[in-house]
């Protein structure tokens, strides 16, 4: 399978598409990679740690006659993207994301995109609570895993170009469809981070009554609340465009809650210790043989 | 202010109690230092790995003629064992704890000892996820906060000794009433102790749809739900006695998860971002100075 592209274009040369364009350089895939975003400053720069060969802050520049494009713009701007692209792509090259949620996403820029034109959605799950061009690292993904959205529409061969591309980036790559991605994202991913947010507003609050308070929290609660430093703007977009399947999920979080706070009103030691040690014990399964 | 025992007798023998005695140790504090516990295993390897001097199985032997008692065992055995040796106890000893809950404990404490014997309550801020005297470490403590919650009842030249005590440690030691001590700490440790365990709960259950669930889970997921890795019994003890504040503080949170999940609902995601991005400024900024 030829991995050799001639013009690779990254849309949005952030924590994820830049961590992609390193990698894509470091195995030298394309003759040049091409950068396009809305701040200069960070694809200036992106181009001055060697990232991306070139950029353009015009869209029509910036994808024309690539072979491959990435859209790693938050999930809020994709759609958009892709309209404003779609008359420009050349016939034969491939399109892909990296969205965190699929299902609203992937049939629509299907039919935004021109015929010849081949799409594959995809969502690498890595990342780290930093965003921009300076939070990349080409080891980003490695050990990770990359889930490949096809639909019945989806080409073959386009198909196993791009999960061989993420292998190339260190994931693993998987097929699912995309309601059941975004079902098990909504629950793993999304519904913490609401989480996290949430509890974080709320000693927010609490800080009119005791403005210290933060200064009594120890490493549990650091590393409890370290996705709510996440982009505010990003994970609005994943809530909107994932809202029906993260609903779902907080409402069942809200019933464990709500079970774990009757417990305790209840004095039931002896349940709350085996809901306690059932966690426990998934969870250290899973990290150890992992 | 004389810092050296003849004997400091430690209560429990775990990652406080093995932490605390490995400083005391390194800076000669006590002539020999003894240990009690319940298992026998641990106790013979906290002496094979130095942390104390001997130990033993019988509580009265253990804490005879001590001029300082740790009891580092967990909140819910603290009375008990407070009972069980105040016949033993040496006059003029001083008595302390480490438990995360203070204000149904000090006083009766208090209560149980006998006259002349002096207690004072601490809450070192500090931990890991893990237990046993091969955890501790004599670093633990070093930046870390240490509450003692004084009572009306409190003898001052012991005060300043435990304070004195703990600063060794290399803790910043500040004095709380215990009530406001447990509200705090209902609110940044165990209301995030209880979220962490109800989510990993939840995903426990949703095991039985998708048995890969968590495959798909990246860094945030790991970090959020580190402490439900916590000893369950342990923190079973901290929900019993600190119950009423934790369920005012897991209602007040609930209250917020539903502001959030209504936001979502109503699709308002002005709001939803301001919110967010409240809840980050406040953690970068207070993990940025600190």
């Amino acid at each position: 399978m030829d991995m050799y592209f001639e013009k690779i274009t990254i849309l949005g040369v952030g924590l994820i598409g830049g961590s992609f364009a390193r990698v894509c350089k470091k195995n030298e895939l394309a003759k040049s990679i091409f950068g396009f975003g809305r701040q200069e400053e960070n694809l200036r720069k992106a181009v001055e740690l060697g990232v991306i060969d070139k950029y353009s802050l015009d869209l029509n520049e910036a994808v024309e006659q690539a072979d491959f494009v990435l859209i790693a713009v938050p999930v809020g701007s994709i759609l958009l993207l892709a309209e404003k692209m779609s008359s420009y792509l050349k016939k034969g090259s491939i399109i892909s994301d990296v969205g965190s949620v699929k299902d609203s996403l992937v049939e629509k820029i299907e039919n935004i995109l021109p015929e010849g034109v081949h799409f594959v959605g995809a969502h690498p799950i890595a990342g780290t609570e930093h965003s921009g061009v300076e939070a990349s690292f080409a080891e980003l993904f490695e050990g990770s895993k990359c889930i490949l959205t096809p639909t019945k529409l989806t080409d073959h061969e386009t198909l196993q170009k791009v999960k061989k591309l993420w292998e190339l980036m260190g994931s693993e790559v998987s097929f699912m469809e995309a309601v059941k991605h975004d079902e098990i994202m909504a629950a793993v991913s999304h519904l913490p981070h609401v989480a996290a947010y949430a509890i974080t507003s709320f000693i927010f609050d609490l800080r009119h009554v005791w403005p210290d308070i933060l200064s009594y929290s120890a490493g549990g609660f650091r590393d409890f609340t370290r996705i709510a430093s996440s982009h505010p703007a990003m994970w609005c977009d994943i809530c909107n465009y994932n809202s029906e399947a993260l609903i779902k999920m907080i409402e069942q979080y809200e019933t464990s809650l709500n079970q774990f706070k009757t417990l305790i009103k209840e004095k039931n030691w002896f349940q709350l210790e085996k809901r306690m040690s059932e966690a426990k014990t998934i969870r250290d399964g899973f990290y150890r043989s992992s």
